[in-house]
């Protein structure tokens, strides 16, 4: 049986002062009508059951993100006591799914990246599924529009020809975030894709290669999967998580896993990682303006303006970005966005938890 | 007797969205712990008893300003259906008082300025009563600091010598507000006083110099007279007011009255008419910041931050003035703070008129 599994425990500090303690950046509306959290599991439906979707969150998050999906059973929320990294977060799923079904086979998939063109989104699913089937671990590779440095690249290897249509490579290498000058190469050679953290693969097939290649944590894994329905579960998955370190499935498991392949495509895909990134995700006006919420403008250019209720107005300012929420508000430079993680480790050592 | 008529009817449309329809200028704590009014009030006690002090404001304006000075008698508001200028308001004033007091002289005084040196201002207004008491007409110049076009200006003429180590001097004449050219050249004069709109005389000579220069307006105001004490006197005031024109005192009375005496001051005058010009009463930091209220700032320079209870964070900005309010923010460029009304004109245009 075919499952999905969303990652959903990351906070979003980039998007404060929406993204909050209690109110990660999954659960926010962003774009349009519905949170990246709902978006992410209304792109499943036509090709899941509700018990078929997953959810691994933080202990913290998962009333609200529950909350926003009622269609999904409470008990498919799986919930990490902290947040250690990718490999942990997947390798906790990928137990769950093998008590359920011993032919599990898992799509691990994100819930902050908007993705445009859902159609091709869900029947690259289905293709990589029917690789997966094969014994491959499937990574899905997204096509770069730019040289970007804020992805991991992926090389495609030799071709594996086409499955439904998209064509598979073997992964040659995995990169970490490049320079700009490698990423420039990188983008003209046409043999790399961006990283999407999203994978398919049999669930047996994933924790052997956590066995081999990540030993101690495929130890701890064992330890919580021995105490599933004991009294004490939830305090064995407190203690193992606690003594755990972070650790990245790429790094982890990918780089050196075997029969790992690619399928590289076009799915409308933007990471949402910050204010700026949000804004290509909107038709700017004719003076590349996003103004969302009620506004006053004269002379405004190239600015986002997020808003709520609260009325905006700007006179004679360009190339920011303006966050409104309920108790705190942003004013930034567009080039200075990624200072925004900043601006919370300060909350943080001052103790300004109210605004955290 | 002496009183004091502080005119305080403007709305101050340049300080939205703090200032608002039903919330003046002169109400707001933009400096310190004292609204604008409650100021114009204070720095008057030692000379003033409060049945003295009079306040000439709008009807819809009325309660709330009466509220912050409960030590006045409501009484001693004097209420405008509409505001109509400079000159119905004192002329308004005057009548009152002349009913009370036929010997009266009067001080007109405003409440949107901010005077720092408080004992200078009481002594200049002591010496202005003095010679007020010979029948002359006095204006309170400000002694000017730098060559601004966004004022009046009195030229002195012949010397009068000194009156309580004030030197008096006649009006030579008023001139309206100049380009920055002709500024410069009376700047460096040493002839010319800022026009500060206050303004010492007996309250019989200044109802003569209505007479012979604005009859109309005399005779508009002689039918409010005569209507005071009669069951209708507001409704007379109501209707003489509905058709009145618009009228300040500068151009409809002192440039042509006689007698008109001008005493160079330096009190420490500073017209709050905008952010920018508020900015200036404010201890910047290090940067050229000002910050009023919850803040975290990287790397920002030459800002004003005027929030309130919501934490207000920037990054990256500089020059530019960011006002926060209940309902309402403004983002705006320093050099473009006087765009601040057109913001509001728009607001009236548009029927948005919960922001106004």
């Amino acid at each position: 049986m075919y499952y999905a599994v969303i990652i959903a425990g990351g906070s979003g500090t980039r998007l404060w002062p929406l993204s909050r303690r209690g109110r990660s950046k999954q659960s926010l509306r962003l774009v349009g009508e519905r949170s990246m959290f709902q978006y992410a599991v209304d792109r499943l439906a036509p090709l899941f059951r509700p018990e078929q979707i997953y959810v691994v969150t933080r202990a913290d998050q998962s009333a609200l993100l529950s909350s926003q999906v009622p269609e999904l059973p409470l008990a498919n929320f799986i919930n990490e006591p902290v947040g250690r990294g990718t490999a942990p977060a997947i390798g906790l799923a990928a137990i769950h799914l093998r008590q359920k079904d011993s032919q599990a086979t898992m799509a691990v998939l994100t819930a902050d990246h908007y993705i445009s063109k859902t159609q091709q989104f869900r029947q690259v699913l289905e293709a990589a599924q029917t690789i997966a089937g094969e014994g491959h671990l499937v990574t899905l590779g997204i096509k770069p529009v730019s040289a970007s440095t804020g992805f991991g690249y992926i090389k495609q290897g030799q071709s594996l020809g086409l499955i439904r249509d998209f064509p598979v490579f073997r992964v040659e290498r995995f990169t970490e975030k490049p320079t700009l000058e490698v990423a420039q190469h990188m983008l003209s050679s046409g043999d790399f894709s961006w990283n999407s953290g999203m994978f398919v693969w049999q669930v047996d097939r994933i924790l052997v290669e956590f066995q081999n290649q990540m030993p101690g944590l495929y130890a701890q894994l064992m330890e919580v999967e021995a105490g599933f329905g004991n009294l004490d579960a939830k305090g064995v998955l407190a203690r193992v998580w606690n003594r755990m370190d972070e650790q990245t499935i790429d790094y982890g498991v990918m780089e050196h896993a075997r029969d790992v392949v690619v399928i590289p495509v076009d799915i409308g895909w933007t990471d949402v990682g910050s204010w700026a990134s949000l804004a290509e995700l909107m038709p700017p006006d004719q003076d590349g303006n996003i103004f969302v919420g009620p506004y006053k403008e004269i002379d405004t250019h190239n600015t986002l303006v997020f808003g709520g209720k609260r009325l905006v107005a700007t006179i004679g300012v360009q190339d920011i970005v303006i966050v409104d929420s309920e108790d705190a508000l942003l004013v930034c430079a567009k080039n200075r966005e990624q200072e925004v993680r900043d601006i919370v480790e300060r909350l943080k050592t001052n103790g300004d938890s109210q605004w955290l």
